[in-house]
Parts: structure tokens; C-alpha cells; sequence
């Protein structure tokens, strides 16, 4: 596998660190990967901007922050904004139709998808958008397999919150089928 | 503010990740300073022993890892096995003394706090435990102040469940001030 540098982007309250963190537990817990998971904060955390960042690869990680992304995640415009330019050539621009307007061209595929009104239209509970996220991520780049994630997600949530986040996963693969 | 590097380390499900990710959070929102947080998974992950990292500094952090924490916590057995030797000489190692037996001799102040049997006995809710940690870790060391964690708390935690986090927060605080 080549190496995969991923920036997951967007505002405090959109599980975008949490997001991150299960995707690198996955790919190290579940597929034998390594991983690398960082969050900088600096003067951009303070104006609202969330960033982290995910390496997933088979050869030891040694720098563990992304530069230049292959796979950027935007779920605000802010961040769109603030961090679409660091796309790589040829790369993933995965956003949030609903919070984000595709505004700017950049040498890399860009996707947006209705992920946050699917979740409000199919669930009702924003407070799985990220796993939707998710979902939606992995179909369409085959970071780690869907088993991988919902091991995670079984290790680290309650089990009365599973099917909600069960649901979601399931949700987003479909967004990203329906895509291709 | 000389730099601080701290390491959380521990089992799965003890919350070092979200502990660490709260620290920085407050670092930075609420304190002006600059924060990263890190986790690298390797093979140790596998074998059960979660580290998460952070840097704390008022000026800009470049390399986000910590080879040598100024503060080492170890909520494991294996977790203090395997790190303890990292702690840099005059350091802070705090371990919680129900799931941790002070094995070694280290070049450092290593404090045994009861946080488990604490947050059992006064909350009887073990999924603030980590929150507990945090009170007493800032109780011992002024990284930031008790308010600036509480805002964060505030940010990231249900209504419904904050109450319990103030309680283990104070709890930790507590049981820093009982040492000192």
C-alpha cells in the first residue's frame, strides 16, 4: 500500500478528532497497518478551524504530520477554505454539501455529498455525522474495510449508542455507492 | 512557560486519548498557548499499551513527538513498564495506584494517587476516571487552570453528562491538594 496522508477538517463540535482517532485505530488494530494520528493546534484552533491528521501505511511513520494530504475531508466552509489548497495532485476532496460550496479548482478529484442532511433525514442524531463521514470515506477509498471500523466503534462506544453509529457507517458506504 | 511534554498512557478504554486531546484543547482556547497532540500506533498498540502525547508551549512546536515528557502518566501496569524509563530526570510520573505498582527507581517525583478507587467510591462512574486524572495531574502541575478544562468540558460533553465530569474533575483536584 502506498502511504496515505489524510486531513479530516471542520468545527469543534463536528467529531473530527474522534473521527480521525477510530480510522488509525482501525487501520493499526484491525488491518496490521501503522498509524500516525495529530492534532496542531495554533492560532487557526482559536478561530474555529479543527484539523487532524491521519498516516496510514505498511513502513514505520517517522514525520507524523501531513503536509500535503492525498485525502482532505472539509465539513465547513471555513475550513475549505483555509485548507483546499494543500490537496495533492490527483488526490480526494471530500465535503459536506451542506456546509461547504465547492468554490475553488484544485488539481484533485473533489466530491461533495449530502452526508449531514442524509444523517438528519435517515437518523436524526447529528451527533453521528462523523461516522457517516466516515462511511462514506472508506467507500470511497479503501482506507480499511468497514469490519475494521465497527470493531472500533464496538470497543469504544456504549453498547446502547452502537446501532445509532451502526447506522451511520451503513449510511455513509451508501452515499459513496450511489456515487460511483 | 518553559515547554511541557507530557505523555498519557494506559489501556483502551481508559480515555487516554480524550484526556490528552481535553488538555490541549484548554491549552489553547482558553490559555493562549500552543498545543500538539499525538498518537502513534505501532506494533505496541496491538499489544494493549495506548500513548498519547502532548507538547504545551507558548511558543511554535515544530516536532510534534515526545521522546523525553517533563510529565509521564501510567495507568497500567504495562503502560509504567514500558515508559517509565522515558521520564526526564526532575519529571513528574503519575500513576494511579490501583492498577500500578511503583516497580522502579526513576530520576523523578513518582506519585501514586488512588484516582481509580476514588472515582468508584465518590462518583461510581469508572467512564470519568480519565477526567478524574486530569484534575489531579493539573492539581500537581499548573499547566492550565481548573477553569479553562471545565470550559472545554463544557464544549465537548452532553449537558446531561457534565455534572459528573465537574465532579471528577474536582475529585482529582482534591486528591492533589490531600498529597501536598
Amino acid at each position: 500500500m502506498a502511504r496515505k496522508r489524510i486531513i479530516f477538517s471542520g468545527s469543534g463540535g463536528q467529531g473530527v478528532i474522534t473521527a480521525s482517532v477510530i480510522l488509525a485505530e482501525a487501520a493499526v488494530l484491525y488491518e496490521g497497518l501503522n498509524a500516525v494520528q495529530t492534532q496542531s493546534y495554533g492560532p487557526e484552533a482559536r478561530g474555529g478551524a479543527t484539523r487532524a491528521d491521519v498516516i496510514i501505511d505498511t513502513k514505520e511513520i517517522r514525520y507524523p504530520k501531513v503536509d500535503q494530504p492525498n485525502i482532505l475531508i472539509c465539513l465547513t466552509q471555513e475550513s475549505y477554505n483555509k485548507f483546499s489548497e494543500l490537496i495533492r495532485p490527483g488526490g480526494l476532496l471530500l465535503v459536506d454539501s451542506h456546509f461547504v460550496t465547492l468554490a475553488r479548482k484544485v488539481d484533485a478529484r473533489q466530491v461533495g455529498v449530502e452526508m449531514y442532511n442524509a444523517v438528519m433525514e435517515k437518523i436524526g442524531k447529528p451527533v453521528v455525522f462523523n461516522i457517516c463521514v466516515l462511511g462514506t470515506l472508506i467507500g470511497l477509498e479503501k482506507l480499511v474495510k468497514p469490519e475494521s471500523l465497527l470493531k472500533v466503534l464496538e470497543r469504544r462506544i456504549p453498547s446502547e449508542f452502537l446501532d445509532l453509529n451502526r447506522k451511520a457507517l451503513s449510511l455513509g458506504l451508501e452515499l459513496a455507492e450511489n456515487l460511483s
